[in-house]
């Protein structure tokens, strides 16, 4: 379910492994319709076609969390097969949800509360200090849905303008963040589970840029946050993988949010593991066993190509970036967008520093400017 | 133009990139046919539709070399592009053209004649001794068109079933072959040319069942073989990926043949190297810039799963072989028939007995043995 480029990803890695995968998509211009053997138009809920979709496949799964889990629990009741499941989903897609889990769980997550009006942040504030930060209790990714409020009168401005969306807010105690890594789990219905290499992600505008494997963190770190992706994926039951993003903030770990699917902070699998995540995802859904996460050289840079007002179409400059012959480029084939995630590069290498040099040059001279600038630019220094 | 599984890996690679693929297949259930986002049924001839398929694209290749080089003249007159030409495809398909090509070049080779009729090959005997190699003009492959004649009475057997056949055959020099080699070389129209590592092939009944890289011949050998390949790309204006078979015998390096397409001595490249063959298959034919050739591991062992009378469908057994962590697994989805490439595994590794060790294992489990047994069956002792 869904054709993005996370879907065009899974269908690259399913070919090898012979494994038929039929495409539901929004439109048949989508960027994993592009490529699918064979795409059905429609969309995650009943009234758009989801059931006739699913009954012809021996297990669904999702490239996005925007499907109805009343709808999926309806035909997982009819014996449809999720991967992960419509309560994995629920989760997943509910902020406040996760928050709830995590605490249980004894997590080091940011304190948080229900806002439901300005009093309540205004609480909130008194115990741990403005700012503090809002966040929409379902449907946010990429910074959406994410508010920083220094004030009463900005989280009053806030709750209201969300009030009018329709959208639930809550509100988290701001951390001053030092620096943001992510996890990746892969877990097979029977419990089997691997660990990938914890990335740290460079974020700008709550969106990722750049992927550098392995983490700079301290080992502690690092074990620890691969500890804490198995212990949710086991605690929720995933089945595929499970993303989960983390700040480093005075110092500690703090678990902030989960993606139950293929994830961006995953691309430099693709190269820079044994088995890519997309394969992994495959293999636990199909209850196959998962494959070796290890690095296959001592340093891997993924970059994201993100489009800009002024950015070309990168597929114009793709033979320029092909010049720099360690460059594995991909591309996603979607309409170029400010802010849109168009395509990523990886390169490998011996040496981080150059291995970072080469991905953001190419990621220049794909999005339109020059390699001499690209060292600037990126702020590879 | 053929939809076997080079197409298919050439439709895989080719994802990433942007590309757009459309792929002309013999039968919908081609291996290629079940994975490209479109597919048209016909064949690569002028009377079986081969114009309006080649009239839609940028450029057209080859998975094989069954094409009529007429037809694919006449459109390329028309303005259609073939990669490689039609001058470049008549060579790859005629064994003594190859012939006539090489020793103009002055490239070590068998002696051989044209053998029209048994008193030619009486005659080349008499000058090279019993046994002789007869081959087949046009046609062979996988150890097809290929003959050995001990004497007069089995060259006179041998010539007259060809005949029958219509076919043209002609006579070489038998070479005590101490093992077999292959180079691959991709070029690029502006004629730019990358060189992978050379590969060692492991032959049975003229099929290819192992590839090891880097090879174990004195590096003297393996660089006189990477220079051959190029030199011949740039004599026949090869462009694409041009694959040439070596054997060693006494001592030194002799070309056998070439194909003028991705090839399986190359699956290797896909995990091996940065850049795999089908990925400069497809950057050549779009005269973009060729990837590196570099290899990624110290090691790397491919082999072929090929179907037996009495060996089962490697899909049944696929997550058997994958309880193998390391092993990249690549299935063809072609029926099974006995001598039939079926699929192949690679394993990277720092240890190249452990490498083979760990693929034979794997094809062991997708053919229907045992895992322990699978040291003895595969030789690798």
């Amino acid at each position: 379910m869904g054709a993005g480029q996370l879907a065009r990803m899974t269908v690259e890695a399913a070919s090898p492994l012979g494994i038929r995968v039929h495409v539901l998509a929004e439109h048949a211009g989508d960027s994993a319709a592009r490529v699918a053997a064979s795409t059905t138009l429609g969309a995650g809920t009943l009234a758009r076609g989801l059931a006739p979709f699913a009954q012809r496949c021996d297990v669904v799964t999702f490239d996005h969390e925007l499907v109805s889990v009343v709808d999926v629990r309806q035909l997982e009741a009819a014996g449809v097969r999720f991967w992960p499941s419509a309560d994995t989903v629920a989760v997943a897609q509910n902020k406040w949800e996760q928050r709830t889990r995590f605490q249980q769980l004894g997590l080091p997550i940011p304190a948080f509360a229900a806002a439901d009006s300005v009093t309540d942040v205004d609480r909130f504030a008194e115990r741990h200090a403005w700012p503090v930060i809002l966040k929409a209790v379902l449907g946010g990714y990429d910074g959406r849905g994410v508010w920083i409020a220094r004030d009463h009168d900005e989280a009053e401005q806030t709750l209201s303008s969300a009030g009018q969306r329709g959208m639930r807010v809550f509100v988290e105690q701001f951390l001053p963040i030092e620096r943001e890594c992510a996890g990746l789990v892969c877990r097979r219905p029977r419990g089997d589970t691997v660990a990938y290499p914890i990335v740290d992600t460079v974020q700008k505008d709550g969106i990722c840029h750049e992927l550098a494997v392995p983490s700079s963190l301290p080992r502690q770190l690092t074990v620890q946050a691969q500890h804490t992706g198995t212990l949710i994926a086991e605690h929720l039951g995933v089945v595929g993988i499970l993303a989960v993003e983390f700040f480093v903030a005075n110092g500690q770990l703090w678990v902030n949010e989960i993606a139950a699917r293929p994830h961006n902070s995953g691309h430099f699998s693709i190269e820079g593991c044994v088995t890519s995540q997309f394969e992994n995802h495959l293999r636990a859904i199909l209850d196959w066993p998962l494959g070796s996460t290890e690095l296959v050289a001592p340093y891997v840079t993924t970059v994201n190509i993100l489009g800009s007002a002024d950015s070309a179409d990168p597929r114009v400059n793709l033979p320029l970036a092909l010049s720099l012959p360690q460059v594995k480029v991909h591309l996603y084939v979607k309409k170029p967008r400010p802010g849109r995630k168009l395509g990523h590069v990886t390169v490998l290498g011996d040496d981080r520093p150059q291995t970072r040099v080469v991905a953001w040059q190419a990621v220049h001279l794909l999005t339109g400017g020059s390699a001499e600038d690209s060292t600037e630019v990126g702020g590879v220094a």
